[in-house]
């Protein structure tokens, strides 16, 4: 039997996020939060209509999804991201113990990667999923914004 | 003249916000932001009533302080924090390039310093204001757990 839940299958769910995030004149970042193949948990990065560096697409879907859950921990959640999180959002994640991250484009300049941010010892990562939509999508936004 | 609004004056206020985490059995941590020597935000750990990783002092005061500026980015304020922030809350103080922190005990665990996050170039950092009565709310914190 084929499996329809792949990593693929859920990040362009989490890109559709970003999509919207785009339409909002938002920096196209979107995130999704999954456990057992169902989605618990969607957002979009909102800083500009929000007024806030904390509203993260990442960090609306964890709040989101310990409420959802009942319960601050995400031990057996996948969060699928548009882009690399940064160092807010993979501390956020060292918080939550996430189980996986899954995420599309790398952030050279602000990822967490490069800033050396540390996840949780069992979150496990998987990186380059749809990244190239992800990357297209972010440079139509800022050649917009350049325009 | 003498000067009221010390750090040692601000930092009182942010071990009061401590204090009402501490009543309501949360990890003592206040936080509040000043700017022009007038408090624009308070904050105290909530992670265990809201269920939510993301809701440590800093992280509510910085949302409050943009909500009150009505833009995001903290240029001419000074968070007050009782301790050294976490990946997570310096991370989130680097989007919002805040001018100072100044914080109380320092987290030789998970304290920001230790962990390598960086803060934006333009931020100040002063560090031990009253320290020992934060860690003093802490300690008492942890024994009362421990009973």
């Amino acid at each position: 039997m084929i499996n329809l839940f792949t990593d693929e299958y859920f990040m362009k769910k989490a890109l559709q996020e970003a999509e919207i995030a785009f339409d909002k004149d938002e920096i196209p970042v979107g995130a999704i939060i999954v456990i057992d193949n169902k989605i618990i948990a969607r957002g979009h990065n909102l800083t500009e209509l929000l007024n806030d560096v904390t509203a993260h697409a990442e960090m609306q879907s964890i709040t989101a999804a310990a409420n959802y859950l009942g319960g601050k921990y995400l031990i057996g959640c996948t969060l699928y991201v548009t882009l690399e999180p940064c160092q807010m959002c993979a501390g956020a994640l060292y918080w939550s113990q996430i189980s996986k991250i899954v995420y599309g484009a790398t952030d050279d300049n602000r990822g967490y990667v490069k800033m050396g941010t540390q996840l949780h010892p069992k979150t496990k990562v998987v990186s380059g999923i749809l990244a190239a939509e992800a990357a297209n999508l972010m440079q139509r936004f800022f050649s917009k914004k350049r325009k």
